[in-house]
């Protein structure tokens, strides 16, 4: 099994340590490539930077698809391109912020998405709704730390825990979803230190929940419906 | 008042019609300026269109503000970019798709929406849910007619007449909503056909709902909320 | 263009004000005249008025008909005989509160309404709920003045503004709506005061949002759905 | 316990059904007394004849309280005056269509109402909504007889039943409404030809619910929310 | 009329009680006969008591058709067996949760649940979720106190009024509901208690709510649906 | 990793075929453990015999965990006893229905559930409101046959497959999913045959979803919700 992960950003920073990441969450008859884009914004933060960041992201998905992955993962919260590359591959496309809610809404009756800033918080709601389960939604919280900054993992994991125990009183939501792929590597510790404070509740981390998924769809053998997702149709077409 | 209307698509079809229609829409002191892409998809009609044409859609509003217009209409049923723009300009920016959901939620307890693809259902349903008037929607139809070949006007009518028969018949749908733009100049005939076979409900033409909103909006001086639209934040953006 | 806005009210205050100030929400080419009510209530503040006021603003919409108007304005934030008035004329009934909370759906992911007293919470929200927008609406929260006593501007803008401030923060509402036609000419000065704050959110005022709504559906050509809104029956019916 | 049931109609066709009827429906230590409208509409259908007979409506329901009654029934299935009366009187007020509905609701996974005619429907639903239980709805049919013509009981029922099959198989309702206080006497002998038939679901008298439910009321001390339905405001109402 | 009320739990604490209240609840001609369990916990306080409750109850409920009686109410607030209940006999099954929360919905925009410990809230969220009224659920509040320890009557008085105050200040309820079965004989209490607060709000006692809407079922001479609870298929079943 | 798949049935019928089927859906570094019921149903087809299965199955749970399972798999698509399950055990516990509707959620816009008898589809329905993706089920068939005569695999697919061209194309279905474990090793066959009739949707089959998130979640190392899914107090408990 071969899958692309596609970091829609112009930026290397992430490649490594996603590269480390992975290998952990898929086994040894899994090979796992990471891409990072052309062009584009150098981290998707609103609906401005989706806007900019999708092109290429196709195109990245296109060439995976010929160049015989098995899958795509859109490697963003806020899952961006999923479902326009869902219509020009045929291989299965799953993006982080779905795939971690999904997960969420079976093991608790209520969860909350703890994110970067609050330019992204429209975004995640609306994935919510597309998928349908809005209503397991308890809130949307944000650290206040743009993407890029995420690297000072020490102030990044203190600040996640201040809103997740904000969340988890105040929002009554029963398990915790980490609302950025740039957050990677302390979900588990997150939840083991929430434990030690009385709150034993599922963390979820977007990547492995992306990688999670993807693999059962490939292994499955199933992909999105063409039904939803039908294939462009035929017209001109201009590229910048 | 002085308003840009964005065609998403490459061909310049359209224009002349739309300007023309534009004209009946608004009064002598408002000022209608027409612009297509200068490179994206010929027309929208799925999600991989919509990413194509958003980013030179985003140029344009930008542009349009720059030349002091007062507003901005992403003119295509599937909303593209609005989202995005908002985040970019501090004009109002308005679509077509959610202008009319909006006029035909308030007039009838039900609303269908006859479009010209099965391609873009989900776009439109997907507008529905984050606009939140999805309760309302009773179905989504199609004739089955590409954008491009709506210049066929009679056959146009025709097949609309047909799918909106069905939409108040076996969906319930109560009022009728025209769903794609270049379906113009056409929906107060069909509003007028129907009646004559003993359905008397309103058909909404998305070009002039968008219209009426903007123009609303300039007047009222409110436009889209800077809490859910927040600006873009500072970093490198690339382009191809 | 000429249209009628009742006033669901036996007393003359807001007569002049109203007036005036829907001078500033139509063109010159526009004609609008203010009706109030021979009989009812001296104000709308709960199911009992709302009662009270329907039979003769139905008598004066059916007037407004007789009289050449091209469209209805319920000047009442709850609404009060809308439905019903759809009923009984041909040409377009608009309500102050369902067109408000139109636009407010569409420039944020969510709202909220400041209105007068608690007793029309529950209205307010039912018009949300067969609008069907209920999920965008954040909260209703009141300012604890009468109608009668909004006269007072200053004391009125100082209460308003101390709940949108609660609304926007403690209510993640991304957009205001006044919730009574007796907030008059304050919308803009509030949504100024707020931005200075930090909050650039839309501030709805209803009586143009309603008039902004009627004169789109006049131009378009279109009105309440039949299906819907069906013509009375024959039968007898009796008045005090 | 001594009941009160006001008939919205300015006839007085019903009043003696009702009576016998409604000794059915409680045993002997209530005293059932039936009232009808001095002004309104012969019959309720629609928003119109709603809003005619709802102030001498809320006149009866005060004059029951000065009269010693323990609790009012509109008896009508659009509950028309009800919200209105739970404000002006402080005993119980209760409606055919809501008491019916939570009946409904708890029986069955779905359930359909049949009413009368198709003006109707809307109000029905709209009642739905507020009480909360749409999502229960199945469908709103209706036999297309005016309540007046109801004393055809052949023909209504077997119109009914019609429906009521349809409801069953084509909407896949699994518990029936009758959605008019004027098809009294039927719900049983429509329930056991159903059952005959291979539906075994129940159907629902709307006067037999109401009864029931505030019969429960009373005997429990409870009455409607002073929070959601609070005592008109202090000011001057003039009456035609 | 006979009932029988089925306590689903070894310990016959509250059966004298039970059978003490039950008679305020109906009049002299109907015939009440509590059962407790003769295996299973001793109280119902999570989802594990509830699976181990329930395949003793069910026998009960059909030795109680078998002996006659005319209607069962699974007497805890989770509603335990109510659906499995309902397959296996013919005779109407009733549960207190679902009683109580149809009541509240009719009377109150919205209503909160005060119950006894964490642990049931999921499962009290899942009955109204099942049942269709989620959107009238404020909250569900609990005081913290076991099943068996609310023999201490002032204690659990003392709490409950002290949760219900927060939720109709801070949850925004309009109505209250004990939320345990075991809360017997203080409803009425709390509620002049409440009123004396300046709260007029209904306080529902959910056994008094299941047994008046069981009366009503009876009387009616409807139960549940056939469609939605089939009988169960012919096959091989083996107990402990 | 060693996962225990629990058969909430007293037959070992299907039990090879689960050993042989799961080996197909895990690594070789996954062990797979199947067991059956002691006492219980032959099938879990309704409310009655999911509560006669779950107290063994509970018992199996327990058993599995103090055996060093990572994780249980309540194989039916009722999802029987996994609320229950969480609450004694401290491994993850998945069920079959949850598993397969998230993923269907997904890939589609909607999905329809095939299953075996109506007699399931109000339980099947009941987990789809409290996973809380009601919203994208399109409908709930069945194909009329009880699980025990599953083993007529021709007739199950042939009845499969009819059942799905009409959910596709009469209830809008575009994702399916096999609403039964007993319709084992057909989803890819139905998946194909469906593609060469144009219909190119995914298959989901139950038992490989639950296969799929389990070994997820125990890779993810997270499991149910401490707050949702609290630890039963402690009490007497007593067994038949």
């Amino acid at each position: 099994m071969k899958f692309r992960v596609i970091l829609p950003t112009i930026v290397d920073t992430f490649n490594e340590e996603v590269q480390v990441e992975f290998a952990h969450y898929v086994d040894d008859a899994t090979e796992v490539q990471v891409r990072h884009l052309d062009y584009g914004p150098a981290s998707v933060e609103g609906e401005y930077d989706e806007a900019l960041c999708v092109p290429n992201l196709l195109e990245k998905a296109i060439e995976a698809q010929n160049e015989g992955c098995d899958g795509v993962i859109s490697l963003c919260f806020a899952d961006p391109g999923v479902k326009a590359a869902r219509e020009v591959v045929n291989i299965p496309v799953v993006g982080a912020g779905e795939s971690s809610m999904l997960f969420a809404s079976m093991l608790a009756r209520s969860f909350s998405v703890v994110t970067v800033l609050p330019n992204v918080i429209p975004m995640i709601e609306n994935v919510s709704k597309t998928l349908g389960v809005q209503s397991k939604l308890a809130s949307i919280r944000y650290v206040n730390i743009p993407v890029l900054d995420l690297v000072d993992k020490e102030k990044m994991k203190e600040a996640l825990f201040a809103e997740m125990v904000k969340a988890l009183v105040d929002d009554k939501a029963h398990a915790l979803v980490l609302g950025c792929t740039g957050m990677t590597g302390v979900a588990s510790e997150l939840q083991d230190q929430l434990r030690e404070h009385g709150y034993d509740v599922p963390v979820i981390d977007p990547s492995f929940a992306a990688a999670t998924i993807l693999k059962g769809l490939i292994a499955m053998r199933v992909k999105q419906s063409r039904l939803t997702y039908m294939a462009p149709t035929e017209k001109a077409r201009t590229f910048r």
